[in-house]
């Protein structure tokens, strides 16, 4: 029996173009003699929809659709789709509106759903909020030569080992429910975000369970960018004694077919070279996060509706990045790089962001802005008067080429990019309204260090100083007065990002943070700047996600607080 | 036996501070020779703590300052104090690792605790990401002349009530589980967020329970703004007949003592005036939604440390009212209003908020933005070549005024409050980066006839035109490019925000709006407005919450999507 596993991309929200996806990717199942084809959790809907649940109305169109779907899809080809399903229970007995579930799609009509058992609610997940869990896990039966019965899984539904994810195991095991009913195959349909070294744990994850349970198993990941999430795809299966038979793409849609031998209850590798350590595929961690959010700003730019983008250069190592990752996902041709020296600009700022904009092959203007500085100055002097040069007056710099930025992107429709680093947005090292304007923020989950290594990389791939050599050496600054750079107010990056790390993704403790060999005064400090800077992060735009935990939706911080950072200093002193 | 109700004001994660303002009311009620004090939910650490509750040395510091608490508070008084505990089958048995939990302080020591077990996860609630349920109801014995059985709950656990929350009924009842337990006393500790006619649907609730069970309320609940949420305490207390014996204070802490008659088992008023019927002690829709605005812009601006706001002042009626507000929350003499006069705004821009600066007292600067105008468009000559005036261009003065006023702020250190309206936001008839820049969207929950209406009300109430008349009368206009009023883009307001109501706040689908009666094509173009203004509304800064569904932490939208407004618009069709 042969079964098509489809790595798709849908858009959240567009029933009619998801459907569309699942209608191609079915006609070439079919013309590949598939029995069967397997889509990603929630793949009717794209992955996730967040409010649009809330409404009655969208959720009777998803109804609506999925029949329509099942109508329009080979007969013969038995289709496994994620979608919404109405709870019978809710209101009655307290339950939440909605199932999460995969529907069977086979001869026309919706044969059978499953519903997902374990809701995240957690960092960027908020299923609680609109799910009612599944009762029992259950499965189907596919008939060719011989019955096989495919027991459903749900994304979560698997990450219940306590070997991988004691931290969040769950009451119920939608794994040994299925080997209890002695399944003959697991299959799970998943909406899994990307972050750094997320494949290896996925399948370490999965070779635990397969090893433990001796049933093979076939992993559907989503991909694509839905905002600030991207979905690496990565699907994989395992045949019954743990070996990986095939991995689909990551980062790039995939149609992947292979055979599921009914008499001896496997899969058949379609192709002999997989290896089974992912070690053996895998790139560095720099090109994972480089293909993440070559692909996050591809699918924000294209979902949002734009096909151009411009951004700031500064001649600094940020903007460098942005700039070469968004060549990268659009075309040089489509990126327009602006240039806005002040008097306190290096001669090298203009010069290197040249140099970077020629090596990438994007379009550049040139703006000076001393003559809009003097202005606001003149403005400003009744009110400023007696007053010396301050931060008032560096935020008007960069709000001037925040203004000049959106002016451009407002006239000829093209997208804002942000450049500000995870590091920055931590402690506030930015302007709001100014350089933090945008509608993504590419790298807003990437620390200094990281955005360092990238380049580094980029240009070791590329074979040349794509990122100029003079860019990747200079002390970084925002140059917003003479001489200015940012270590004149910040600790050496290689130790702000290590206690960033600490605070923001392990959730340390400042004693901890200090146990593990930093500086008491610096990170009282740091800790002190991030609670602070909130107000700044809470007006930032989405910001592609590629760590344990990003600030955007999965960081939920309250604005006006007081004490926590002290009750934090604080403890065990 | 007395029993004393505190209506705190906690600040988020401030221990400390919380502490403090605990010990202050026990001091008073102890000369009012109570034995029982009730406080809010989560009275020690503020709600909502939100992403706080992440971090174990939080946890950590909240047990450590709950059990100091306990020490220091009068050994005769028991407390019931609102804190989060630990979960012992945490992990283990796969719950999440804390209870929102109520704990009996008394003798020095924490004798008991009672956790929630009705966890709302909805609109701006998210308990699930935190806390498990807690699994049974209990209560505890106050010994004075008899002892008296006192159940507790917490918040969203008595809004079971199939006859006022079906739509969020849950699979258990602790109050008929304390009913069941034959307590004599039934007590609440609330966090419950102010909205439009909140008290009464509280109130309403309460009483059916109490008519039900003919068991004695007290419900205390927080007051205070904590971000967008405004808590507008109100607590209440009924006995057994379900007559409301005492009303605390609204928008403002309070402390109320009453006597609990242990022989009669029920509550006695101890302010004999307090009538049973709130509609003879309630004002009117606008005069609570003012209170609202002034206790969530004093809050605020206290909260995050601030003392002196500053605002743009553009002669129309949403600048008018949020400086209003600002002044009788902060005081007149701390409010700046700062006039940036294009060569597009009408004279009475100017002289219409002098006038009001004048009633209000409030100071003012004037900043004519003429030069920046031109300085921008020669800046842009270059780039903007054989164009046309269009959002572009006014989009930058807006931009320019954003930019004065938040270098004003970082000047002087002044909160800037935005001035935008519920019925802009939603359609994004506003400019990012400019009119929406701001610490604090004052109106941002309040539709635009609502605005009218407040400012009515508050002249009515002032009893002058303090809102000066030009400024209610004449057409709204955003006065950026020459004769511009707001209905040549937008719909009538009052039509609009019947739209918005039933779209936003009900969720109904467009064919029901239709159906209402409303114009199809308005109905399809307003709906595609608010989906398109998502990225827009991402940005903005945090608004206070007066209605049943604000944007903001309650309203989680992708902006990335396709299809939803068309899906929507074809429902039913």
């Amino acid at each position: 029996m042969k079964i098509a596993i489809a790595q798709l991309n849908p858009t959240i929200g567009d029933l009619i173009g998801n459907s569309q996806l699942i209608l191609d990717v079915a006609e070439q199942a079919v013309n590949q003699q598939a029995t069967l084809m397997i889509t990603p959790e929630l793949s009717l809907i794209g992955y996730p929809p967040r409010d649009l649940l809330v409404y009655p109305g969208f959720i009777e169109a998803v109804q609506r659709q999925l029949a329509k779907l099942a109508s329009l899809l080979p007969a013969e080809l038995a289709v496994l789709v994620g979608t919404v399903m109405p709870n019978p229970d809710a209101g009655s007995k307290g339950e939440k509106p909605l199932f999460n579930s995969a529907a069977l799609l086979q001869n026309g009509l919706v044969q059978k759903t499953f519903h997902k058992r374990l809701l995240p609610t957690y960092d960027v997940f908020d299923e609680d909020r609109y799910f009612a869990p599944g009762k029992t896990s259950d499965y189907f039966m596919i008939a060719n030569t011989f019955p096989v019965k495919i027991g459903v899984t749900i994304c979560e539904d698997i990450w219940n080992d306590e070997k991988f994810w004691q931290k969040r195991s769950y009451d119920c095991n939608p794994i040994e429910d299925l080997v209890n009913q002695q399944v003959d195959l697991i299959v799970n349909l998943s909406a899994s975000p990307y972050r750094i070294k997320k494949q290896r744990l996925r399948e370490d994850m999965l070779s635990h369970i397969v090893n433990r349970y001796h049933i093979p198993i076939v992993y559907v990941n989503q991909i694509g960018g839905n905002d600030d999430l991207i979905f690496d795809g990565s699907s994989v299966a395992f045949n019954h004694q743990g070996d990986v038979v095939f991995r689909a793409d990551s980062f790039q849609a995939d149609l992947k077919i292979f055979n599921f031998d009914e008499t001896k209850c496997d899969l058949i590798s379609r192709e002999e070279n997989t290896p089974t350590d992912l070690a053996n595929v895998a790139g560095t961690e720099d090109a994972e996060i480089w293909s993440a959010l070559v692909l996050g700003v591809k699918d924000y730019v294209r979902k949002c509706g734009f096909r151009q983008v411009v951004l700031g250069l500064s001649g600094g190592i940020d903007s460098a990045l942005v700039a070469a990752i968004a060549s990268f996902a659009i075309g040089a041709e489509n990126v327009l790089g602006v240039l806005m020296p002040s008097p306190y600009s290096s001669e090298h700022s203009v010069t290197d962001s040249l140099a970077l904009a020629e090596n990438l092959g994007i379009k550049t203007e040139i703006i000076p802005i001393g003559d809009l500085m003097n202005n606001y100055d003149q403005a400003l002097a009744n009110i400023f008067a007696n007053t010396s040069f301050g931060i008032a007056e560096e935020n008007i710099q960069s709000r001037i080429r925040g203004n000049l930025l959106m002016a451009i992107a407002n006239k000829y429709g093209h997208l804002l990019l942000s450049t500000g680093n995870k590091s920055e947005m931590a402690v506030g090292y930015c302007t709001l309204y100014g350089d933090m304007n945008g509608g993504l923020a590419v790298i807003a989950d990437v620390p200094k260090m990281r955005v360092y290594s990238l380049c580094e990389w980029l240009n070791h791939q590329s074979n040349r100083q794509m990122i100029p050599t003079n860019i990747l050496t200079k002390p970084p600054s925002a140059e917003l007065k003479p001489g200015q750079v940012d270590q004149d107010s910040l600790p050496e990056y290689a130790i702000l990002d290590d206690i960033l790390a600490r605070f923001i993704e392990q959730s340390e403790s400042p004693a901890q943070i200090i146990a593990s060999g930093h500086d008491q005064k610096i990170v009282e400090r740091v800790i002190k700047l991030v609670m602070q800077a909130e107000f700044k992060r809470r007006q930032a735009p989405p910001g592609l996600k590629i760590s344990d935990r990003a600030f955007g939706t999965g960081w939920r911080m309250p604005i006006a607080k007081s004490g926590f950072q002290e009750v934090l200093i604080r403890e065990n002193k």
